[in-house]
């Protein structure tokens, strides 16, 4: 190994066990222990989906900051927001005022719940004059198409009679008018990129209600509804504001948040995992790496389908650079991914253990296992 | 890596999951998914414990015998011994005939319980015209000094009044005589090794019957008959046949067989993992090699008492090869095992399961593990 051999370390959090970042340090622990020359790297990666937030504050020194904003059921819950390092771009996650998970199961209910709290949270982002906003839109617990986002930044969707509709899905049936005189002005000068990894459109068999409406507690019933609804609500969108989202790709996601982030904000829905990229400046820290490592706490098959893991070989790869993967759990089909970049995959498991005791010691063993791995690479053949 | 890249393959059986041939076979599948130009040379190793026979048998293409001999409480057991590939020796494990586990835990006594069988083994062993004899002696059931051993080989063990002594440690203490009429005399030419990992002297309190009587099924009054019987069985072996085994090392291994088969069979104790070095040639093997892979089951810092991956790492280091060892659980305090000649250490774990399902797995494991390996040194850096 050459003297200044430059490792960059880009795994995403370890689910439940620890964030990207803490999988980073462990890794430059189990590094430096037998080679304290290596320069180690850390891009602290996620793939638009939950942690995604942490590891752009976590890769660009950025800033959490929390507020209270009204839950999915339309009652206060305390969410968070991130500023980029350079001030200039926030992130939020919608699940975190809007998620599934705030909704204990017997009470989930898409014609009532509301995707309001993260309309809140754009509020607050805007308020620390960012020019760009990115939004995680995995694990809603709503389908109601973004309205509550639009009332949140000020719209006004009214029905026939000018009244303001209520939450929830069920109430976009009776969207007559669309008034958008106090939308928050700002908002024009803001550049909004979705993180978004699904390209259902908003209704019909592959749509919203349909796909997704069962997890979020929709009966059968209830999804006819909910399906025509968001029919009616693209249908005035398009009469109103002159844009048919209706079959764009994703504006099916996240309970039809895709298409009001795409009407109202002239959203730009991208893959998680690019948008990632970009923000934590991989590309130009692979560049100038002699290897690359990754990882995620489960690796299989779907890894291919744009998590992490094969986000981060396809930059490498681009350079020709070594990829290597850690993960606590690796399933079955992972040949596709030696095709598509990664050079070899290793456990980070010691013996048979719970799941609970796995997740405690899951920083120990990425550290004994990074040792092991440098430890081999300095055998000279 | 060099085109006609070689690798020792010598691991120890993973227990309960797969023999050490089995270990070799999965390595190799795993090694030739990525590259069919590898040569590997199994060596399937044993430390002189439970496996010795079968990996002996496995490196020289040996075969394996049963046979129906006099078990630890006297009724029949089913023995296995091999006779090694080219004839000349032969191997048993005592615990195949005399073993702690032939016998229900309420019915553990080594007041009665004999070494005949491991007698009649060698018996049949004899038969087929060896020149050497190899046993290893862990797991007895025993503590009768090997008594039974040479009644089974027909040497008679009177007590005052001239009658054959009955089976178990508790009958020694009437030895009075001794008389090798009629010993087997095809024993006078042959070479008997002892696989010994304990030191233990025959008697007192680092002596067979207290270190090990209590596992074995002893009372605490039990332990001082016993004790005071291996005594007098030393003090008329000296008398007799002029040999002092009370204070050797390793006369106190299995319940004082170590001592008899010094005292009666010229019996030369020796590291079992040496042993096994020897008559798989690894070294010779090792020597021609790019590189050497071991494993175990379980590695942790006992590992380095004299278990078979440290012994093929001391091996391997003599000639500079690098090593690498494969473990199903990694355990405390390894760092030990670097310093002895492992260069890495990986687990073949991967993730969360049950004991049950990593046993049944344990090929699946190591040939994922091992492609993985060769898929990281195929890396160019």
């Amino acid at each position: 190994m050459k003297k200044d051999f430059i490792i960059v370390l880009a795994p995403d959090s370890f689910k439940e066990s620890m964030t990207a970042k803490e999988a980073c340090e462990a890794m430059e622990r189990g590094i430096k222990k037998v080679n304290k020359n290596i320069s180690c790297i850390h891009v602290p990666m996620a793939d638009g989906g939950e942690g995604t937030m942490q590891s752009l504050i976590d890769a660009t020194e950025g800033k959490i900051y929390s507020l209270k904003v009204i839950g999915p059921l339309g009652n206060e819950v305390e969410a968070k927001y991130g500023i980029l390092g350079k001030g200039q771009v926030a992130v939020i996650e919608m699940a975190s005022a809007s998620g599934l998970e705030l909704v204990p199961i017997e009470m989930r209910n898409p014609l009532i719940t509301t995707t309001f709290g993260t309309g809140q949270l754009i509020k607050a982002c805007l308020s620390h004059g960012i020019k760009r906003l990115i939004i995680g839109i995995g694990g809603s617990a709503t389908n109601d198409g973004g309205a509550g986002v639009i009332q949140a930044l000020g719209g006004r969707l009214l029905d026939e009679e000018g009244k303001e509709l209520g939450f929830g899905g069920g109430e976009l049936g009776k969207l007559s008018n669309i008034d958008l005189s106090s939308f928050d002005s700002r908002l024009k000068d803001i550049e909004v990129q979705v993180a978004c990894d699904v390209t259902n459109p908003l209704c019909g068999d592959y749509g919203a209600a349909n796909v997704f409406g069962q997890q979020k507690g929709a009966t059968k019933d209830m999804i006819i509804t909910l399906d025509n609804n968001l029919k009616h609500y693209a249908q005035i969108i398009k009469e109103k504001l002159g844009k048919d989202v209706l079959d764009l790709p994703g504006a099916g996601a996240a309970g039809g948040l895709g298409a009001g982030l795409m009407a109202f904000l002239d959203g730009n829905l991208r893959r998680g995992i690019d948008i990632v990229v970009e923000y934590t400046g991989l590309e130009e820290k692979v560049r100038n790496a002699d290897m690359v490592w990754t990882g995620e706490g489960s690796i299989d098959f779907q890894t291919q389908y744009g998590k992490t893991p094969i986000g981060v070989a396809t930059v490498a790869k681009k350079y020709n650079k070594p990829v290597i993967a850690l993960a606590g759990r690796i399933g079955e089909g992972i040949e596709v991914l030696y095709e598509k970049g990664i050079d070899a995959i290793f456990s980070i498991m010691q013996g048979v253990t719970s799941l609970e005791e796995a997740l405690a010691k899951g920083q120990d063993n990425i550290e004994r296992t990074s040792e092991n791995i440098i430890r081999f690479m300095n055998i000279p053949f």
